[in-house]
């Protein structure tokens, strides 16, 4: 088994079998300055904050979770050079059976199946020969399959949100540094080519200093999604029964995250919420379902925009949106303001300074307006600021990714995180930023349900955010 | 002189020379009752909610404030039919003897001057042969200027914002009611075609129950207002010194109150506010200016981005953003979300639910996107919801209209407010909206010096917000 564990598995095994889970901590906790060499201490074990995989020539991958999701992650995972899927499971024994059909048809062994109940997850995680799991079930399953894999010495990627409640993204941050095992959320949107282009922009310091960021689910997803009668119709409209607030945060906050190096250099350290009235879920039920119908009688505590604010250690501000039910055309907003300029999506669209050196020419007096920005190279203007800040990965990846999911950012994603295992670096995206960038969701319904109080943002990091990474 | 008050000028005379402000307050509150025909009591005087103007053939006007702003406005009222300029004043003679040629070139008899130093616009407001005293100054006038109108029997139009703190909010409510005159705001942006179109859409009921607003002042001032050597210069930047928060929440605000029909059946109770790193003008007026520019001294409190969420009675939500320091292009965002569709600005643009009565067919698994709203006649379609809903008001002036100041909506606002006194009509805004609409520039600063803490938004109308009106 390749294995990065900065301590041998039977310390694991020990705590997990240790008398109580105190005692488990307390020891995690005593151990963690004499066990760690590249990381400082932090919590019980240590940071993780950049800290490397070991290097590794094939990436041998578990997949839990077989439906939508698991399936195009499944696809694009196939066309990744070192990649060996070993296992799939998911608890519809005919999912795991088109899976394991997959691998095959992709001309790899095909990997054993686990469909024996909710629990056979557990199973595949025992295996000993996994270097990583994906997780891509409902999301109250997400922390728990993803401890799962770390308590059995294998790497994580989770789907979003990674974690529900608060103490759930603790839970991922413990027994990540506890068992040196990576927890990677699978935020997919981090690898869209304007996300990208737009990272380099602010890395290389095109729009200034940043002041304002603003990001949003934004997706209509009452017709399909929510009231369809299988895949996530069967449980993502429950949360919209018990929860009010913003249920679906990180794709919005995840790339605005990183142009604020936010564990890179910054924090999230504050969120006020505000929720309007639940109406649209009952309008569209009331009007497209049959009278009996027995979905008539939920109501929905979820109110149909959540708005959030964020702020962050040096200040700045950001705005957070969630809406799923009202009828209007899907956005992201990814949206990030400098003293030299502003990047605005869905169109995407830049504006420069004038003391920018990217600038373009203006005549006096002429009413100043965005330039688009063109991921197409059949439309972009040669030379200019697509050719300039597109990012290596898309350079690199364009025309296979855009046959995979999301119009090619998935395939980024999974693409650069085997990278990152296969290179021996660390992982682009870590546990601090799943637990920062799912936690809105617990928060923001704390805010709401306080009548929009401020709540403090925990820090993850227990410190270490402020220091700056490559 | 042509009055509409409900009581007798010599009361007005009373109230303001009993001895101590309590007992003139008790007097009038006791009196309320008693002197009130149309309008049931409230405050002290009773509401100015619904009160009509008494009819009269002409509007006997008096301008205070004749720099950028009040030339503007002075040349669209002398193309109104009906409006006689009977009195200009400003602290600087040459703008007086600029608006009272302007005056006379439009065919009138030139209004007499008040140039006599700051307080000259008492003598102005006392002259008693004057309906309304339009008030274009300085911010940190508006109430004084509005006050003195009123307490002289004169009815006010006060720029935005039409008061800089709660106390001043409270005060134009308590004056208006107690002397029966009625203080308007001069938000010009609820008369934009845009924003009456989306007012009869909303009123149609064709977006459904509404939820969800957003709206905001994001213009870049930078260069021509905070750091000309004149006009707003000699003013404006200072208020960036001193205060943090949103400084100039009414174009944003107004257009979504009238959508929200905020004092017609809903109000804003509660208010969140967010204010990033202030950055901008630092960093414009370091690389702009001269290095020995006493200017450069100057540190400014206010953040470039201000974020404000805003809760109504009725459980809706409205983000409110100011943003004067940005290099971003121009928006008032104007946004207007409901059951059955969505209005966004910048460009102006609107989806309608699949239900609505409005939605144009769709082909299956189509991209749904956003339709265009076209202003132009040339370019709209025949019988599209531009031909429906374009308000009436428009429909008459647009031609003339578009001549004046902002695209036409200055026009239009004066148009309809001496149409309204002509014709004997209560004010489309009124004293209560001048307060609310103005009130987030101190409650944003209140929330934001309590680290984004919810602050109670003052009822200003006493309890009479919830009332129908046409």
């Amino acid at each position: 088994m390749t294995d990065d564990a900065r301590r041998p598995l039977s310390r694991r095994e020990l705590l997990r079998t240790a008398a109580g889970g105190a005692a488990a901590l307390s020891l995690a906790r005593a151990g963690a300055a004499r066990d760690e060499a590249q990381a400082p201490p932090a919590g019980p074990g240590g940071t993780m904050m950049g800290v490397a995989f070991e290097r590794r020539d094939k990436v041998r991958l578990g997949l839990v979770g077989c439906g939508g999701r698991g399936t195009s992650l499944l696809h694009d995972l196939l066309g990744i050079d070192g990649v060996e899927v070993k296992a799939v499971c998911d608890i519809v024994p005919e999912k795991v059976a088109r899976a394991q059909a997959s691998v095959a048809k992709a001309g790899q062994k095909p990997p054993e199946g686990y469909a024996k109940g909710d629990h056979d997850f557990e199973n595949l995680c025992k295996r000993g020969d996994l270097d990583l799991v994906y997780v891509a079930t409902p999301w109250n399953w997400h922390v728990p399959m993803a401890v799962a894999a770390m308590e059995n010495g294998v790497h994580a990627a989770v789907e979003v949100p990674s974690a529900v409640t608060l103490e759930e993204c603790w839970r991922l941050v413990d027994v990540s540094e506890r068992t040196r095992r990576h927890c990677m959320i699978l935020e997919n949107c981090c690898y869209g080519w304007n996300e990208l282009l737009v990272l380099n922009l602010v890395r290389a310091g095109m729009l200034g200093e940043l002041t304002h960021a603003e990001c949003a689910y934004i997706h209509d997803l009452r017709q399909v999604e929510l009231f369809k009668t299988d895949g996530e119709g069967l449980w993502r409209r429950f949360e919209h029964v018990s929860r009010n607030g913003n249920l679906y945060p990180t794709h919005g906050l995840g790339p605005v995250a990183r142009y604020l190096d936010v564990h890179r250099g910054d924090r999230f350290t504050r969120l006020v919420s505000m929720s309007s009235p639940s109406l649209g879920l009952q309008a569209y039920r009331d009007r497209a379902l049959a009278a009996d119908d027995p979905r008539r009688k939920e109501t929905y505590a979820c109110g149909d925009v959540n708005t959030s604010l964020i702020q962050t250690a040096k200040g700045r501000t950001v705005l957070l949106q969630h809406d799923v039910v009202s009828p209007r055309p899907y956005s992201r907003i990814n949206m990030i303001s400098g003293t030299l300029g502003t990047f605005a999506d869905y169109p995407p669209r830049i504006f420069f300074d004038e003391a920018s050196k990217l600038a373009t020419p203006r005549k006096k007096g002429e009413d100043e307006d965005w330039k688009p920005v063109e991921q197409s190279p059949k439309k972009r203007k040669s030379g200019g600021i697509e050719d300039r800040y597109e990012d290596a990965l898309w350079r690199k990846l364009a025309k296979v990714a855009e046959k995979g999911g999301h119009g090619g950012m998935d395939y980024v994603m999974s693409w650069r995180l085997v990278e990152c295992m296969r290179e021996g670096l660390p992982p682009d995206l870590n546990v601090y930023d799943a637990a920062a960038w799912s936690a809105p969701s617990a928060l923001s319904e704390l805010s709401v349900s306080r009548g929009s109080a401020p709540v403090d943002f925990p820090d993850f990091t227990r410190g270490r955010w402020a220091e700056k990474r490559a």
